[in-house]
C-alpha cells in the first residue's frame, strides 16, 4: 500500500474542529450547545452583496483574470487608498479567501526549511499553511498578563537566523484580540529593516478596532515599501465567510510577480464571490458602526462576566471578536470535551476552543481557551454562566 | 531589500498567457484575434446552475463544511456511483477547482523532493503545483506519431526511484486529447501495484470522449482502492470555469484524511459556486449530447483542415477539446509571437499556445503548438486558413 507524505501526517488538525465529534454526544442527550468555538459571525451579510449575485446575468461563467476582476481590483484600490495606502493596480492579487493569500505570501518569500517568526498564540491555520509550504514556524510567546502585547524586540532578535525570512503578525489578533499600537509597529518596522525581513500582516479583522482606537496597517508604515505584505479578506468585514475572497497586497514588485505565478497556476478566484465582494465595497458606514457597536457591547459583557468567575483570568481585546481566557484547570482540552460529553446546566452547555492549538510551543496554553463572541449578548451571558457552573462541577 | 524565494523565482509562468502582451500589438493595429490559446469554452453554462445562484436566499454567507456542502457531496456521490464507482461520502473532498484538488493530492502524498512521473506534454500548471509543493516532476515523453499514447511500461520503470510517489495522468489529455484505453489503464494499474505508487488521474475532461469511445476512470479499475486518486472539476463539464469547484476522490482513507487537513486549513470551498455545481448535476443528458456533437464537429473540421497544410502534422484527439500540431518551424514561441506582432490576413490573426511549455524536458515541443477548439466551426476554419497563410509568409 502506498504511503502518504510526512507532510500529510504532520499537517495539524484544526483546534476549533477537534471537539466537533464530542458535540454529537451533547446533541444526542438533547443538550443545547452555545457555539463559541469558531469565528463564524452571526451578523447579516450586507444585502447589496447578495443582491448583486442574485441579479447576475452571466451566460458563460468564465475564468476571471488570475489577479481578480479588474473592476473589483480598481474599486478595492480606491477603498485602500482612502485609508492612505497609496496603492496601484499592480500591487494587489485577489485570492480565494485570506487563506490563499497567506499561501501565496509564504510560497513567494519562503523556500523549504525557511523560518517565519510568529507571536503566539496565533491563528492556528498558520501552522497548516506553513506545513503545506515547507516553512518552519518559530513562535515567540506572548502573555495574557499584558493582553498579549508585542514581545520585546530583543526576544525577536534571539530567534533570527539566516533562515528567517519574515515576521508574521495578525492585527488585530486572532485569538488574542490584541491591537498593535503605532509604537509597536515602529519597532517591528525597524526590526525588519535592520534584518532585511518581510513583515507580513494579517489584517482580516482591520475594521474591528474598538474604544475609538485606530488600526495601524502595515501598508501605512513609512519605509516598508519592499518589506510589507498585507493579507486581507472579505470574510469577517462583511460577514461573508462563504464567499471565499481575500487578497494579498504589497508594493514589492518581486513579491507580487512571484505571487502572480502562484495565482496563474490556479487560474482564478471565484466569479460569483467577486461580484458579491465588489458590491460589498459600497456597504454604508452605518453598517460597520452598528456591527462594531454590537461587538463592543458583546465584548464588554463577556469580559466583565468572565472576570467575575473565581480563578479565571482574561485578556481585554482591543479588536477582532475573540478573547483568550485562562481557567483554573490543568488541561482545557479535557475540560472542553467534558463540557460536551458530561455536563449541562438547564439542558445547555458550551463549546469553546482549547487554546493549546493556537500555540506552537509544546505545553503552552493548556489552561487557556478561546471564546469567539459571535453570539448575541443574552447567549453570551448564559454561556459564561454555564462556564462558571461547569468549572465548579469539574473542580469539585 | 528582502529577497523572494527560489520557489517564487522558479515558479513557471503559464505558457498560455505568455503571449498576452503581444496580443496588445495586434489589438492596437485593429487586427481581430482568434483566441485558440486558452481552454475557456464558449459553450453556455447550464441555465439551472446560474438560476440556482440567482434564486439563493442566503442572509448570512457562512463557511461551508471544509469538504463541501453535504447536499452537494451526496448528489455528487450518486452521480459517480451511476458510473459504477461505488463511493461513500467520506471518499470525496470538494475543492476550489480541480486546481486545488491537485494541490491537495500532491501535498498529501509527496514530501519535499519526492518525484511524480508524468507523461509529457502535460497540463502546464502541473509544473506550478509541483513547484509550490516542493515536488520534482519526472517527465516521460510521448509522441505525436502515435497520438501521444501511453509510453511503454519499461520507460516508466526506468524513471522509478525510491523518491517516486506517484504517476499522474490526464485522461483525456490536455494538451494531447489522448484518451487512454482499458489496456493502458491495466498496464498502469499493474505498474503502480508492483511499485507501491499512487495513480493520480486528472479526469476533468471525462465527459469529452468522442467517436463513441468509453472513458475509463481510475476509480473503476480493479485492485486500485489504495492507489487511485481522481481529480475532477465542474469547469469544463458544465462550462463553468469561473465557479471554481472541483474535487479530489479516493478510497484510500489515509489520503483523504491527510487532504482533509489541507482542506480544513483553508476553511471551505466557495458557497455560491457549490450551489451552482449542485444544480448543474441535474443538467439533462441532451445538453451533453449537443455539446459533444459540437466538439466532434469542431475537431473533425479542425483536424482535417490542419492536415491539408503542407508540413503540418497533427495528432487525432479522442477526447477533451485540444489538439497538438507540429509545424514546419523551429520555434513556435517566435512564430506565435510573430503571428500577433507582425501578421494578419484580411485584418485577422490567431493566438495559439506554443507547446514547449507543456513539456518538462528542455527543448521538447519547440515545433509544436496547442490549439483549443473553443470557437465555432466557421471561426476554426478561418483560423486554420490564417495559420496556413501565416506559415507561408513566415517561411518565405
Ligand atoms: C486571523 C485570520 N486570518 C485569516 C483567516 C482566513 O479567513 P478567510 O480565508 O475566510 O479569508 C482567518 C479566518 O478565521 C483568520 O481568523
Ligand atoms: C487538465 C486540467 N486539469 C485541471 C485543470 C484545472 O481546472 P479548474 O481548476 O478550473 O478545475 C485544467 C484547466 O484547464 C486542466 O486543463
Amino acid at each position: 500500500m502506498p504511503q502518504i507524505s510526512e507532510k500529510g501526517r504532520s499537517m495539524p488538525s484544526s483546534p476549533v474542529r477537534k471537539l466537533v465529534p464530542f458535540a454529537e454526544a451533547a446533541k444526542q442527550r438533547g443538550t443545547h450547545i452555545y457555539q463559541l468555538n469558531i469565528g463564524q459571525p452571526d451578523i447579516k451579510t450586507p444585502k447589496q452583496a447578495i443582491d448583486a449575485v442574485r441579479q447576475n446575468d452571466i451566460t458563460i461563467l468564465e475564468y476571471s483574470h488570475s489577479a481578480g476582476n479588474l473592476t473589483y481590483r480598481e474599486k478595492l484600490i480606491s477603498h485602500y487608498n482612502k485609508l492612505g495606502m497609496n496603492l496601484s493596480i499592480d500591487d494587489i492579487i485577489v485570492s480565494t479567501g485570506g487563506s490563499e493569500a497567506l499561501l501565496f505570501a509564504m510560497g513567494s518569500i519562503c523556500d523549504y526549511g525557511d523560518e517565519v517568526i510568529i507571536p503566539e498564540p496565533f491563528y492556528a491555520n498558520y501552522n497548516g499553511f506553513a506545513t503545506a509550504s515547507g516553512v518552519t514556524v518559530k513562535p515567540i510567546t506572548t502573555s495574557i498578563d499584558n493582553n498579549f502585547a508585542l514581545p520585546s524586540i530583543a526576544e525577536f532578535e534571539k530567534l533570527i537566523t539566516d533562515k528567517t525570512k519574515a515576521i508574521l503578525i495578525c492585527n488585530p489578533g486572532n485569538p488574542t484580540g490584541y491591537l498593535y499600537t503605532q509604537e509597536e509597529m515602529d519597532q517591528l518596522a525597524a526590526l525588519v529593516k535592520k534584518h532585511d525581513l518581510f513583515l507580513v500582516a494579517d489584517e482580516v479583522y482591520r475594521e474591528f478596532a474598538y474604544d475609538g482606537r485606530e488600526h495601524f496597517s502595515v501598508l501605512n508604515q513609512a519605509g516598508l515599501k519592499n518589506h510589507a505584505i498585507m493579507i486581507d479578506s472579505v470574510s469577517k468585514r462583511y460577514s461573508m465567510c462563504g464567499a471565499r475572497i481575500g487578497c494579498m497586497v504589497s508594493k514589492n514588485k518581486e513579491v507580487v510577480a512571484a505571487a502572480m505565478k502562484f495565482a496563474q497556476a490556479r487560474l482564478s478566484p471565484p466569479t460569483f464571490a467577486q461580484i458579491a465582494a465588489e458590491a460589498a465595497l459600497d456597504t454604508p458606514q452605518s453598517y460597520f458602526d452598528d456591527v462594531i457597536q454590537e461587538y463592543i457591547e458583546r465584548r464588554d459583557i463577556l469580559i466583565s462576566s468572565l472576570k467575575k468567575i473565581d480563578g479565571v483570568e482574561v485578556a481585554n481585546p482591543g479588536g477582532a471578536f475573540y478573547c483568550v481566557a485562562q481557567l483554573p484547570v490543568d488541561d482545557t482540552d479535557e475540560f472542553a470535551q467534558w463540557l460536551l460529553e458530561s455536563f449541562d446546566f438547564e439542558g445547555e452547555t458550551i463549546m469553546v476552543a482549547p487554546a493549546a492549538g493556537f500555540y506552537s510551543t509544546p505545553g503552552m496554553g493548556k489552561n487557556q481557551i478561546r471564546i469567539a463572541y459571535v453570539l448575541e449578548k443574552d447567549s453570551l451571558v448564559k454561556a459564561v454562566n454555564i462556564l462558571e457552573k461547569g468549572l465548579k462541577a469539574y473542580l469539585s
